[in-house]
């Protein structure tokens, strides 16, 4: 992951054009190009030439007008949570930072959807709609903006149940490099009215154009929602409940598998009582009181037949907030399995008949590394995270951590998976798009070519020079 | 929709080198190619040179390259069942039949997905699977095939629960213009490894590429199925009835609206009894047994607050397949109305929340114009079809039926919603689609440029000139 930066692209004109407009929300202070430079858990900074604050869809036309004029690299950023290298200024220009685009334009209760500027954070639409008994479920962990979870295509915890970026957005405001304004999609739950531009933009990684506003799907907050954790004797029977669950139909909110090791670091990090460091399934089901019963009952069932033992119940909201918290900062509780050490994530997705062979391989490729390296997965999915511990002042971990990781996406695409399951490619797993794509990618390059012929947007990300 | 035909592109050559390969599969006789020159129930028939029957990815390569290097067009062509004028060679060349290709080439029990060429039809597929205690969900009412629906992104009475044809294809095998053979998406429950190929081709109707396979999701059957049927006072109450079911959740597995007309149409031909001429919804609910029997108590109260009558049950099988007989028969019971009358369905899709108000408006501008047009509807989608019947040989009465047809379109862009809902565009709803996309338009006119430069795939449809 060591990338070489070309030498950054000359900005000034564009700067001072957009300086004349724009005036001090055109920053080039070493502290704020800095903090642009790289996105979560990521070391290399690379920073942009200046960052340009934008307020409105129409300023984001004009600012892009000015580099696609100039030649200039414009790279979309949110909040910066990305994992993949995906806001690394790799050829300098401007960072077109909206996260002052952050109003929520219109809720619809009755049509269960709203319009929000691309600024605004998952966290932020929930408190807005909460009152109205709605909510917005996809969860990846970190708090990011709804334009950047639909340029990288996120989902998170209850993409089992409720899908991804890809299936909650209805429509888009985009900008494209030429500064033109279009809209996709639109209110309508389904449509037959020409390409799918939406599905196109979602996932897209700020290399076609730029998300300004999305109208997505909501969902009402359900009656009943319980939650529970179940542990097993091994992996293996941990995963095989999850497929029995999913074969059966049993409609659960979401499936997330903890390993032995994730376990420990969890217990000691969020201070779980009465849990064992073994193999252990989160579990959380929503709905109407007796269809919840009936799935316990049928999830209980099968956790039995696999290995698992008792669940163990959370319905206060106080016991499923304790459950979930402790599952969020998985990540914070990795790292301190080793402090002072840094970590990246994997991101491997299989068909789930692989999941148990990919993750007991995965898991006994990062012993034979020696390398600390515990598993979180959104199971239901097929899709895993493993978080990789390195000491980054010793570069022969960082090689063997690198190698773990090449070879868990390599494992994932011999499996019928994904090198990417909800993190994207950025810069990072460029280097494997060939692998799983093959001729696909001549169609994703005449699709960047025919969409962004300057090659000003995102330059160097996702698709292999 | 009287559509003027431009002078038909000279095909004699690539006939010629395509015989030299396929012998007696290219067909030239008058029969098969007015039978591949128009869809159901269109009335113009425009048949293409010839017809090529390829039995595999390979031969549709060789065909394509043909075909591109004579810039002959080409119509990808399955069984026949699209209603927008997708098949009809307006330009001529060379209808592409696929439905030799008709192997399921694999089926997953424990990943719920399987692998089928495109000339499957849905319901071989569901008798293939079926012993397997699997299902596919999409019914759009005719015997399509599945690479015919993934083409038109086609939907149907089940896609309120399973999604339609964009959330059920998780990949595809595509021949582009030039012969490339490529392979969208996977078999991972979802990714974010580049742009989404797969979505950019469903619904492209055929006018990008070739498709030839496709990985699609399958379910397996609930363990339970109910269906009901519930008549209400006033079509606004049935459709108030239905917002309230979406927004407390309530997962049906199908919503479907009958309007007193077509009641009055399905009770005479399917003999229904007990039923009165009154807007009436078609309910099937899918799950576990106690799950199944709360989501019918809520239900039940839901219809009776908004001028419900009781729901009449249909749990045995029999019961069961003799309502929703009676629902798939409704275009041909609407036709029995009239007899001798010709007949298109209308396709709008709007937000729910407008639904009441855009169907009593289409109802009363159908009686104003003096028509018979019932209506059908997955309300729960938001879509309806109205079945306007006309009288061919009354030029006046057409053109009043098109009046119609073209206001309904209008209503639902005015309302938020699209043009069409699951049919497509085809020929006839190509002068609309500037009043859906606005300058979205030139960003699918860029992507059939870059991806088909010769305009050889399905010329002269979905995007108008």
């Amino acid at each position: 992951m060591l990338i070489e930066r070309p030498v950054p692209v000359d900005a000034g004109a564009a700067i001072a054009r957009l300086r004349d407009r724009f005036g001090d929300r055109v920053q080039t202070g070493a502290a704020i190009r800095d903090a642009h430079g790289r996105g979560e858990g990521l070391h290399d900074i690379m920073p942009p030439a200046a960052v340009v604050l934008a307020h409105s869809t129409a300023e984001v036309s004009a600012i892009l007008a000015v580099c696609n004029d100039t030649r200039v690299p414009v790279i979309p950023f949110g909040v910066g949570t990305s994992l993949e290298g995906q806001i690394q200024a790799l050829h300098g220009g401007i960072s077109l930072d909206l996260s002052a685009m952050d109003r929520v334009l219109s809720v619809s209760a009755a049509d269960l959807d709203c319009r929000v500027e691309a600024g605004v954070t998952r966290e932020a639409l929930n408190a807005h709609v909460k009152s109205k008994g709605l909510f917005f479920p996809l969860d990846p962990g970190a708090n990011a903006t709804l334009g950047g979870m639909a340029a990288t295509r996120a989902s998170g915890t209850n993409a089992v149940r409720y899908g991804t970026m890809r299936e909650v957005t209805l429509g888009l405001t985009v900008v494209t490099p030429d500064g033109s304004i279009v809209r996709t999609g639109g209110r309508a739950r389904k449509s037959s009215a020409g390409y799918d531009l939406t599905r196109l933009y979602v996932g897209s990684e700020g290399t076609l154009g730029v998300i300004t506003e999305l109208q997505l799907r909501l969902f009402g907050i359900p009656e009943t929602i319980a939650a529970a954790v179940c542990q097993f004797d091994s992996l293996r029977g941990a995963i095989d409940a999850v497929v029995a669950i999913l074969q059966l139909g049993i409609p659960l909110a979401r499936i997330e598998l903890l390993d032995a090791l994730q376990m420990r670091a969890c217990i000691g990090y969020s201070r779980l009582e009465g849990l064992a460091e073994a193999p252990t399934l989160f579990l959380e089901f929503h709905g109407a009181p007796a269809g919840v019963d009936e799935q316990v009952a049928q999830v209980g069932e099968v956790a039995a037949l696999n290995g698992g033992g008792a669940l163990r119940w959370a319905r206060a909201q106080e016991e499923r907030t304790a459950l979930w918290t402790a599952r969020h900062n998985a990540y914070w509780a990795a790292r301190s399995l080793r402090p002072g050490c840094e970590t990246f994530a994997t991101d491997a997705c299989v068909p789930i008949s692989r999941l148990a062979e990919c993750i007991l391989e995965t898991t006994a490729a990062a012993e034979a590394l020696d390398l600390v390296a515990p598993v979180v997965g959104h199971v239901g999915d097929g899709n895993f995270h493993m978080l990789v511990l390195f000491d980054p002042a010793d570069a022969d971990e960082r090689a063997r951590a690198e190698a773990l990781s090449e070879g868990i996406a390599r494992r994932s695409l011999a499996m019928g998976g994904t090198i990417s399951g909800e993190h994207g490619i950025g810069l990072h797993k460029m280097g494997m798009m060939a692998a799983e794509h093959g001729d696909a990618l001549a169609v994703m390059r005449s699709l960047k070519a025919a969409l962004d012929p300057r090659g000003i947007m995102n330059p160097g990300k996702m698709l292999p020079g």
